[in-house]
């Protein structure tokens, strides 16, 4: 076997030329003599890969100089817990929008802190769509309104037009570790975006933070260093030794994303990559059901269901045997689900959708 | 240029067979058709990366069942605050020794978070050594005594028969992040031990926790996820997406490690790669001068001073022109540093111990 059509939820499948120039400078970047494993995080070569991952991501997103970039650790779950810890003075309280798993998660996790209002809440329709603007319960006073713009597990997503508005001076943050680049967004909306790494950026370990300026001053004294958004962005990631191999994968699939055309390219593919796999769906007469509503599907993550939980087995079984891997739904809903991020390629798809049409054919 | 002489201080010189399995598997591991860094965290093929390396990890180092071992996110300054939060009770303190700036460091952040005792400063001595057991004032109602094995920045180390000894009932926290697994040592002696992978087992981003499971008791309710031994230990490691290629790296070091007879062996070599390096500062009559003291010089990096500023800046520029980088001491306190790590060949010291002799006959 050479490569699978990889459609693992994250970490998640990678561009080929990236994981090539990995390769190929595994032992020796550029005429470095070491492998970027091996650089001090201080060094000019180092230096140069991090600040080109930001330049390159601040083109590729239209990033504006009011912002902070960072490169931290944590994975989307510390962020749960820095964001409440930073950003919530202590007599206040937060609106958190539950769309999934990981809108949940947000919550339990900010609750720690303090008072937390939810906003709105999909969970009694097992989150299959995302709330409209006019369901917003919203607090005029809130320290800021929370919201993910993709959920992974219950393959949700917000519409780009259709995201939530805050009142007016509340800012807004966004969870967008699985759809963040992958469409064009406007950043100036956001007041705090943050992602894991693992579906669209990079490999699992490097946690990005693009966060308002004016927002640093509500850091309170006496967090965490590794909590504290202050330190991390007036030292631009560098106050301790930071994930510098991960960071440099990032940077290679920008490099990539920006090669290809960038987000407004990787968008067109994307939308026509999660049409394909929809089409197939709705063209099934019922033998494929998709778990979210028609207005909130996502284009990253696409769940669906069989008839039964043991012909739900056999399609994950026999499209293993087809070298297509991870279509297995998350282990908390069950059924099926196929991530479709900016590095699957358009032909895993294909393969995708001509197994779905063959499996219905046979066992429909 | 091939592979240069790689004296960094961490991140740091990996093993070339380590590289090269890298580098072979980048495209497809195993037979599994993906990278590492494309794998669920939860597939098969991870889960026997990351038991492997717990198991490889608990026979080099002999860790008793009673440990848990967790590859965390944030380095050892996480583990500064994670440290006192879960293990200092609301109403008690914890004594920690300064032997230099990660002493200091830690410290710092633990005060962040309660009342500390310092058992014993060498600041006075600009960290020159470390104290001995009689000069330690030490609390016996302690929820802790904390210290630093190996000062990576001052260049001073415990010699392993003089570590500190807490009063009876007071668990031994050490950050061992520099020179872990350089030498056997008794885990049993110790309540925690900490250590970021980015010297001597693999690339920055992953932090070995070995934690003895009755101080799980200890820990608070409400702690960040991300913060909590008692989480990331209940899950090994696995509540979220851990940093999945550096762990299988630390995986790969391991093996090594293991291949070339463990920490027994490769103390005799950490031996005799400093010691030639010493030899050549106390045979120079002066013209080098080692900054620690002779019964604390570190095995792992070795500080050093030459006449004046204008001398070291030149050893520093010469000796990288001959393929040997890394040999600035730290910004914070200049001069000269060598870190000769597990994985730094005896060769590369060789080059070293060369280079100074010659450089001694020109500008002596």
């Amino acid at each position: 076997m050479d490569r699978v059509h990889n459609f693992n939820a994250g970490p998640a499948v990678l561009p080929r030329p990236v994981l090539e120039r990995a390769r190929d400078e595994m032992l020796n970047y550029g005429e470095s003599g070491m492998s970027v494993m091996e650089m001090s995080h201080r060094s000019a070569h180092f230096e140069e890969i991090i600040n080109t991952a930001e330049a390159d991501l601040r083109s590729l997103l239209g990033i504006p100089e009011n912002y902070s970039v960072m490169f931290l650790q944590g994975g989307a779950t510390l962020q749960f817990a820095m964001a409440p810890r930073n950003l919530i003075p202590a007599d206040g309280s937060a609106d958190y929008i539950n769309t999934g798993a990981w809108g949940k998660a947000a919550i339990k996790e900010a609750e720690k802190r303090g008072r937390i209002r939810v906003a709105a809440s999909t969970e009694k329709d097992n989150f299959n769509h995302v709330p409209a603007q006019a369901a917003l319960d919203l607090d005029p006073q809130a320290a800021y309104l929370h919201f993910t713009s993709n959920e992974t597990i219950h393959g949700v997503e917000y519409p780009a037009e259709a995201e939530p508005t805050p009142p007016d001076g509340v800012p807004l943050l966004c969870d967008m570790s699985s759809n963040i680049a992958s469409r064009p967004f406007d950043v100036k909306k956001y007041g705090l975006i943050y992602a894991g790494a693992q579906k669209n950026l990079g490999p699992s370990g490097v946690t990005l933070v693009i966060l308002r300026n004016d927002l640093l001053e509500r850091v309170p004294a006496k967090l965490p260093i590794m909590l504290d958004y202050k330190q991390m962005a007036e030292n631009k990631s560098l106050y301790n030794t930071p994930p510098t191999f991960g960071i440099y994968m990032l940077g290679l699939v920008l490099k990539w994303l920006k090669a290809l055309g960038g987000v407004e390219e990787i968008a067109k593919r994307n939308e026509a990559k999660a049409a394909k796999v929809y089409k197939t769906i709705d063209d099934s007469g019922g033998f494929y059901r998709g778990h979210a509503r028609a207005d909130s599907r996502s284009r990253m993550n696409i769940t669906f269901r069989l008839q039964s939980e043991e012909l739900e087995k056999k399609f994950a079984k026999e499209s293993e045997k087809e070298g297509m891997i991870g279509l297995k739904g998350h282990r908390s809903v069950g059924g099926l689900r196929a991530s479709t991020y900016n590095a699957l390629p358009a032909e895993s798809v294909e393969a995708l959708a001509q197994f779905m049409a063959e499996f219905q054919r046979k066992n429909g």
